[in-house]
């Protein structure tokens, strides 16, 4: 089983005009991730509101995907099913179709104790045809504390990594130092989008980072320069992001704001499994044409049409070729140099 | 369509050997509460662990219980499901099984804003072939803000009541205030067991009080004293239950302690869907004897021999005939008085 | 010592020109309060914005106060200071000065455990030549738990009672339920006023209730309503208040709605201590006006010249006769009703 | 006046037996710390306790201080006070004394809006004869919003810099690249001792570490290789301090784990000004010997009477000079790099 590590997209689902999963557009997006180079994909997350999903769509998800994936990229399919015995019948399932790890959030809806959140995860690991990743975010459901990750890293070689998506980055040192000194192998992922250059520095192994799903050019970038050694370059392109994250991360409500992202890209997204008020899609409207008009400025010309301010006054000028025009269909030789040094100098020396 | 007022059951699923639902067991409580005098029952709420079973099995859990029920007692659903199109799909189904009406919590999970909220509920509520009660219980799922339940009772004659479990009186009450003078037929619920009598002096509708399965007898007592003007009994009852409340609530994890007390009524629950630590089923071991022990206190004789205090120790010197023998199989002439003047002996002047 | 019961006024600082404690005013709103009937007076509380003055402002207040009141009622004096040595210079200082009691938060600003809390006022408690009355407010301060405060109850004769403005229903009864059958004349105040009624019905002893110091008399008629069995007037005038409390209370920022409540029965309070946005006083004007209304509408004449409605557009109709010229001079023989009658009559049936 | 940057000493009180301030102490505090190297003083903030003491011993501190400190480094002084009136009489006053900048977090106890805030500061801003920073510590005090200190850093030349304890580097970030391009000399410090490199990593300017006051020899360690740009080095030297760092923030109840390590290093602390149980006594009790043999693995000898555990059992050997021995008086040519190869040999390779 190979390492979960690198940069791994939480895919965005797809629906079609009767709000079923578009099942062209999800082979469509998983083959153009794929092309642009990220380390691997991460389905049924929270961006990919499972929550809002039946069991039977979540596992459709993952065969589809997998179908299509063949083994280029590790999979890493969300399973925070209801109870242990369906969270392993996700784990069978997901196995089957040649996933690499099985992520779990803490319990969520009801509050429940540390200690039964360890048991809940040893009874899963013990069972388990496949590796577990645990997943962190408490905004959402029951935090999963240090000791007892620690615990469960250092006793239960089927749990083979934690997602964190806590936003704590004292958290994450602690993490790191309380395991990977013994677990060196442990897979230790940032799923905050803000910090991931520097968990990366302190020795975190990736992320999930939805981002990653709208410009996987530039995330992408960020992390191969790290791995590279290019310091500097990897920590501009954090700083230069965070426009792009916020935008897309606080508009009503979480994650419509990264389907437009995806829609402005090139892909039929659909409606959202969520109901908005009519107040809130004249706002997305407004948060369309910003995305836009950061992703132009970023010289994705795809996004140029929605973007509603002047040529003359986006921050960056249009780049005659497009980013996709540059990077050919080769995964390893992405060269956006270029771009990136245009993209960021408005950005001045941090 | 009958109002739904009065004291609702949140009923509490039993399982079998397998960990299936037995079905057996929960027709059997399904009558025995009818047969305490109850005024209605509310099958998958947080109680009922809704989140842990899947739609399949929550939707045989209504079929059951409707066979079962026969119209005697209005019955109110849980439909809390994954989206709008699978709450309807809970709306129709248990309509035509004869509910009174669908219970739906704000979404859980992801943190939404309270205009999105409404719109859900505006949807939902134009479309469902039975009235909707909302159900606001903010640590487990967004709360619904008292100017989004008062727009929506005044616009939606669809949406028929709230049950409220945010254990916030203050809110309560401004929801009464708000919104019974303009429609004094939508039911107000509450749901925190310590305040249902306060709430019914204000001019609340009732509850879902889950102590009202273990314990029907006492808590109908409190509710018809209430109705009938016995303020000081009702409000004696209030107290004397808070002891047993407490213990049940607060046991390791919500919502074991109330499975406790089934079995100690004399129900087979078999294990919960969730997991719990060695050291936690250790403490569910003295939280069985407590409430065994304040269960004989009461009367329910059948909880005698999982006490471990002498008899000479309980506070409440045992009485001959169980309480089961006193009532007799009728509804309406449940006759408690004495019993209940001997359980709240102890309490002394509140 | 007389117990703490009834209806205490948290008092509101009145300041002149230069910022300073306008002495003159706060002996003129003190003898109004005492003439109103009020039960007693809660100097240096939250309302009183005891955190923006010195220490020797503070001293000062109740060095006025009390030479004001000489004994007609009794004085509970706010010392939540900043060390134990202080709290005790308070509390002697207080004393001396014939207050009846003093109220002690649980300390402010850290995160403390409960254990040391409790300790604290252990210490306090020996020493202090006055009762202690603990002062829980977890919105501003560490809360004092339940088991702690119940204690502290049994253990310390000196801590005479327990002031919650927790908001929190469930505690307040269970308080009740753990300390009165044990030690009855042990004070329970609660400091929420939109649930004063349910709390003396449950067995309460009052409260501290920042709008009793704007409308005295309809907060004395509600809680002498409350002692001469008039329950349903009692509880008409809780619902009638929650349209004045939560305008007060949600005004930006606490207190100064209720400065304004002031202002309108014919104080001058000066500014605040503490600074708002231009914004914010334009949105205390609109504030104002509405308060004006609802005071006018309840009869209080000396405020209609601030509201800008018409006469005509009041719920209420004018009464010839204002309230104060209703009640004369004399606290006992308050005769109300007629104008509650009236006041009350928009709300309709509850 | 100088920019606030580097490591800043938030100083703790030494008491005598009497409880009050020990000068002499306190004088031998300030100058070991200069002698260590620290970037600067950090009196009257959080750790100091400065909410247990009153205005008078908060002047008086700063007397002391800034009258033995005579220029040699930068002193921070904490200036929180109750009101406009009294923050601004800090600042002028701390202005005679010397220091270069009074640290102002948001108004604690109560919850006030941002725009208040805003104004707040404004005012102070134009008012202080001294440069005014900002100090963010959510857990205790009202947040300082992100677009708040962003328009105060952009409008208020007197706004200096920000202290920001508030744990969130998604936060820390986000000001970063709200501030420097604008404003590159405005000074963005950390509070948060987990997090102090990659902040330094990420562009901002130092912190207030309560740590370097107990070991002020590895903290600008950390900062002087980060300068010099032995990264590796000075993350190494933040894994090994986190033992230490979670030993003493969360011991019973903050500060006093700090305390102890102050005498550890042979100060003469006093008891502190909070009461504490004799269980949370006893447990000081076992963390003094923790942090004991954290020391003396570190090579601070004068702690090793104090660590029950053999020499043969510690970590680290110990080393026959002492660290102090090592460092001789000089600020400049502190060569740690032996011990710290020691010191950080059994972290393992992170």
């Amino acid at each position: 089983m190979s390492k979960i590590e690198g940069i791994f997209v939480p895919n965005i689902v797809p629906f079609d005009e009767e709000g079923k999963i578009n099942e062209n557009e999800l082979r469509r997006q998983t083959n153009w991730l794929i092309d642009k180079g990220v380390s691997g994909l991460y389905p049924n997350g929270s961006s990919g509101e499972f929550i809002r999903l039946s069991f039977e769509e979540r596992k459709r998800i993952i065969a589809i995907m997998s179908s299509e994936v063949k083994g280029r990229v590790p999979i890493l399919a969300g399973g925070a099913e209801a109870n242990v015995e369906m969270i392993l019948e996700a784990c069978e399932t997901y196995a089957d179709y040649g996933c690499s790890a099985v992520s779990v959030t803490g319990p969520y809806y009801y509050n429940v104790s540390q200690e039964s959140i360890e048991e809940l995860f040893r009874e899963i690991a013990a069972k388990s045809p496949i590796g577990i990743v645990m997943y962190n975010i408490p905004q959402f459901s029951n935090e999963i504390s240090v000791p007892v990750v620690r615990r469960l890293a250092l006793d239960c070689p089927n749990i083979i990594g934690i997602k964190d998506s806590s936003r704590d980055m004292p958290r994450f040192i602690n993490t790191l130092n309380e395991i990977k000194p013994q677990r060196p192998e442990f897979s230790i992922l940032v799923g905050c989008e803000e910090i991931l250059y520097p968990t990366l520095v302190m020795g975190g192994d990736g992320g999930t980072i939805a981002t990653s799903g709208v410009v996987p050019e530039a995330v992408m970038k960020l992390y191969n320069c790290f791995l590279s050694g290019e310091l500097d370059e990897a920590k501009r392109i954090q700083f230069k992001l965070l426009d792009l994250i916020n935008t897309m991360l606080y508009a009503p409500d979480f994650p419509h704001g990264f389907r437009i992202g995806y829609e402005l890209r090139g892909f039929n997204m659909g409606s959202s499994r969520y109901v908005l008020s009519s107040r809130e899609k004249e706002e997305l409207g407004n948060i369309r044409s910003k995305v836009a008009c950061l992703l132009t400025e970023c010289g994705f010309e795809e996004a140029a049409s929605n973007c509603q301010k002047s040529r003359a006054d986006l921050v960056q000028p249009f780049v005659g070729t497009t980013l996709a025009d540059k990077q050919g269909s080769s995964r390893n030789v992405i060269d956006v140099d270029k771009i990136v040094d245009e993209v960021l100098r408005n950005l001045g020396k941090i």
